[in-house]
């Protein structure tokens, strides 16, 4: 038996509440502010409302204040049902107005009209005498349900202020809107709030700007982020990984364009599937029409219809590192996690029938292979099957049959766990979804497969079989990291910034303790990357020209000559999260060694050869 | 003492001749055909004519002809003047028109519009009455000169037909051109044709398709590759060569959008002096305008503002393979030497006045290594100065002379022959190209490095001096391939598509003699490959499981499972150009040997073991 959802909770009646006490307090503190919406939501609620004037986040303070005194009078709440439209239509003007007049219930006038014919239109009404013999009072047109009383919002705080436009429509007016929270317990409030602490702690778009992975620019533009010298190697190295591991699993690299014709998005349907994600189209002055891509399958069927096909060449497998663009409005961006412009890991698998259980399970095995070198190991899978009762699903019950069976199939055979859930398909085939918990619990959906017989339809591709006839190949879409700048945002967030070894943009960093022992530290250096270090060794002193020494196992490392004292290049590279620290001073010049210093340990762990700190890293290397 | 320019020389004359005729032919052939313009041009000479319907490249071989005709019957060319304007109109229309109505004249009287007030407007006029006793004329407004007679128009040919706007402006009437060539001699005309005869063999848009490296598709538009798994294979191959080689000249590698406001341009002034080059703007709903990026500089300058800089932190070198688009209008699109889209191994320099000189040298001797490794031996380079009489030169003396005086003496510290082109810098600051000269001896414009005091100005970029103020960098833009496209064009047309060994996308080719010895050919692959063979073996047998043997020198091996025979396979492979071919058949199955056939040699190198083999291409690895 599972917990009833938290739309019936007591939890979310209690945050309801919140919010009408929070609306209360602004009427009273904002005469004019006019209320539009106020529910509750996962983690709290919000109200948004047009304030007289703009309100700052250290008004907060103000109303949180106001909130405990209204809460504290003990108001029941009280539901009334208008008898008719015009009835509910008075008790907005005469009542919810608060006698501020018509102007403040503007917004809620408007709700009413949204009111479908025939349904109960109810609203809430709190009201008390306060100890100076004020009446103290609030009605809000509202379905409800809500707590008891006003007592219950005890445990509660208002987080943050942020802008949206009324009914979430650019063209309507910007509203402010208050977010908060609530919880029936001081603990859990406590809890939440350590949660939100430890995660803002892990916060990828601070953790990107204080390590360098990332940036964004407003003249740029929102939602389109550029990436830092630290973070290209991050995203190089996992591409090149992935690249690897794709050319020994028999996957061929291609690179197609960022824009194409409108004429590709019409053959494929997208320009009416995926209107709303698309940028503006460009039109040129020939009459062509370009559009930026949204997605690469297009190009990946262009390609495989350039040449005849024979049942001997399938499966052929397309990968692309490639980059896409899709329209986001501005209110919905967040850091790396939703951007407008995004590189996947994409591939496109044409494959026989005979051949789409192995196929997929090598798709899945793959994409196992990759969270475990990632070391994301908490994860399941959520195979979306078809609703068979549902008409937007297209093409044969004998594909469906034999795709669903054979997507369970794979899960079984590789080990991975799986739940189904019925509808989820996309409308042209059924899908595996990859949903990662992350260190702080939260779910993250990433990795997907599909697979699709829609385009292949659509643009009639074909394979000889070997009855010399043509045959359709199904196409299979996949990509394990799913986009790259959100799989780069989970990471970070996930290791707070302290990669793993392998990922780590530098690995190990360099620390001469004076001056005298830059031309000492550029030798380890160079010995562990495998290349000379540039730049002029200081004056008096000569770096050794070894170029037999380059043999390194080429890591990536990096020598601190900042003229600091060694605590405070220590306390650099540590808050730069390099794995390990080597430490050099006369007499490490003198023995040949260096001290080490890992990330995370407490305790140096003293001195050792260039030899044997190899030796020690072995397992990472 | 250099020889007279191509525009005062007889061979010029020559071939202006040579369109009066062609388009006198076409007056006699096609009546109603308007004429509009026909100059020589580099290697020939071309005439824009309105045709009453449509005409075929097949009906070239009348019109060259009736040209030969025309051109036995000696007319001489007669310059005539008009006294003046109206003048000049009564010609057109009387004389020009040939008595077919002012309709076909019309270009002409626009031309004549067109001559400045005060200019002498002059015609060229040739007659002759033919053997049938038949006036033959042709008069044309023309500046002129030509030769004295139509009979030295001997050695001609008509070579193609091709669509071209009228004022090369869109929004005109599209006319047809026609190309033709014309040489003094026989043997030049023929010694013309035969090199164009070995270009169309080298042509890599032919060869591109042959060997599978990339493709163009309708649907997604003119001018926009897709990449190919081979030219896919060849492009990362060419950009991890140069990553490398850049990580150890202390290059940082940046990946950027390929979309920015327009505020990024509006800034970078690239709105107005790049203006005709930039795709149609995208204007979204919130009232943003993005525009595809036309070059990666302004996004390097903006990581670059994204921190505080100091003396000790210059030189910083940013590098991307940065993807960009530029406008160009399909007629002027020539398969990957020009094209909509392309990837540029762009990097940006932010340097101290004092780095200028050792920079520099080190981004032409980066360059140098590499047009060595692509074996482009046969290059010069031109600097590009300033002109300090032209007002377009914008900043200090001083600067000008520091940054000319850099490059020219990076030239010389490196040995690289220059000329100094005064003029050729771009407006920002002076550069230096690099013109390669390939096997046809034909010249290609490839790497630049241009030094540009423009965009720190525009951007105000700073850094803190060691004297702790602010002072402002110098940026160095260089590409050593350039374009990646149009490099990968100049080398397939460079190698006719036999890249070298390190290039080959596809480096030795395992051809089994009959299926019995596909398990060993797969066997020989992994060892080479350094990871397993994909797929079943041939049923009956058994692919040696033997991790262990994995450790191959990681070339890009393809085992011929085709079931053709063993002559086809040869074909086949050596007609992809393949560097070696290892044949495995009985004995080599026992003994443990290839047969190896190398690209370009005309006997078999014999049976060998695998470390045999290896030896001997030891100094390609």
């Amino acid at each position: 038996m599972s917990a009833a959802p938290y739309e019936e909770s007591h939890l979310y009646r209690l945050r309801h509440t919140a919010a009408h006490l929070m609306a209360q307090a602004v009427t009273e503190l904002y005469p004019g502010a006019k209320l539009t919406l106020g529910p509750p939501i996962e983690n709290g609620f919000y109200y948004d409302i047009e304030f007289p004037e703009a309100i700052k986040e250290a008004d907060l303070a103000g109303i949180e204040n106001r909130m405990r005194e209204l809460a504290k009078l003990d108001m029941p709440l009280v539901r009334r049902e208008a008898t008719d439209r015009d009835d509910a239509r008075r008790i907005i003007r005469e009542e919810c107005s608060l006698g501020q007049g018509e102007e403040v219930i503007s917004y809620k006038l408007e709700l009413l009209d949204a009111v479908p014919e025939g349904q109960t239109i109810s609203f809430y009404e709190q009201r008390a005498t306060d100890k100076q013999g004020k009446e103290r009072l609030f009605i809000d047109l509202c379905r409800g349900p809500h707590v008891e009383s006003t007592k219950e919002v005890r445990h509660f705080k208002l987080m943050s202020i942020a802008g949206a436009y009324w009914r979430g429509d650019v063209r309507n007016k910007m509203l402010t809107r208050i977010y908060g929270t609530a919880f029936e317990t001081k603990d859990d409030l406590q809890g939440y709030l350590t949660f939100l602490e430890e995660a803002a702690k892990r916060d990828h778009r601070k953790l990107g700007r204080e390590l360098g992975l990332f940036m964004f620019s407003p003249v740029v533009g929102q939602g389109l982020p550029l990436w830092l010298p630290k973070g290209t190697v991050l995203r190089e190295t996992m591409n090149q990984f992935l690249r690897d591991e794709q050319v020994k699993r028999g996957y061929q690299g291609v690179v197609t364009p960022n824009i194409a014709s409108i004429k590709l998005y019409e053959k494929s349907g997208h320009i009416l599937t995926f209107r709303e994600k698309l940028f503006p189209f460009m039109e040129d002055p020939e009459g062509e029409t370009f559009i930026l891509k949204p997605m690469n399958c297009p190009f990946h069927i262009e390609i495989y219809r350039s040449a005849m096909r024979s049942y001997r060449d399938l499966p052929i497998r397309y990968a692309e590192f490639g980059t896409v663009y899709r329209y986001e409005q501005s209110g919905e961006l967040a850091g790396m996690l939703r951007v407008r412009g995004f590189t996947q890991d994409d591939a496109h698998l044409f494959v026989r029938p005979d051949q789409l259980l192995d196929e997929f399970v090598g798709v899945v095995d793959l994409m196992m292979q990759v969270l475990k070198r990632l070391g994301l190991n908490d994860y399941r899978a959520r195979v979306g099957t078809r609703d068979p009762e549902n008409a937007k699903y297209i093409g044969h019950d004998d594909n469906w049959r034999l795709s669903e069976e054979a997507i369970i199939e794979a899960c079984r055979r590789v080990g991975l766990d799986y739940v189904v859930s019925p509808g989820d398909a996309a409308f042209y085939g059924p899908k595996l979804d990859l949903i990662i918990k992350d260190a702080l619990g939260r779910d993250w959906q990433m990795g997907t497969v599909q697979v699709d017989y829609n385009l292949p339809e659509r643009f009639e591709l074909e394979y000889t079989g070997d009855d010399s006839k043509p045959h359709r190949p199904i196409m299979i879409h996949r990509a394990p990291f799913g986009s790259l700048e959100r799989m780069i945002g989970l990471l970070t967030e996930q290791y707070a910034g302290a990669f793993p070894f392998w990922l780590a943009p530098v690995q190990v960093a360099v620390l001469p303790i004076a001056d005298r022992h830059v031309a000492y530290a550029r030798q380890v250096a160079e010995r562990l990357q495998g290349y000379p270090v540039l730049g002029l060794a200081p004056e008096g002193e000569q770096v050794a020209a070894d170029p037999g020494a380059w043999t390194g196992p080429n890591l990536r490392v990096s020598v601190d000559e900042s003229r600091e004292t060694l605590g405070k290049k220590i306390r650099e590279n540590t808050k730069q999260k390099v794995p390990y620290l080597l430490i050099c001073g006369d007499r490490d010049c003198e023995a040949g060694t260096v001290g080490v210093r890992a990330r995370g340990e407490e305790a140096d762990l003293g001195s050792m050869t260039l030899a044997g700190f190899l030796e020690r890293i072995q397992p990472e290397l």
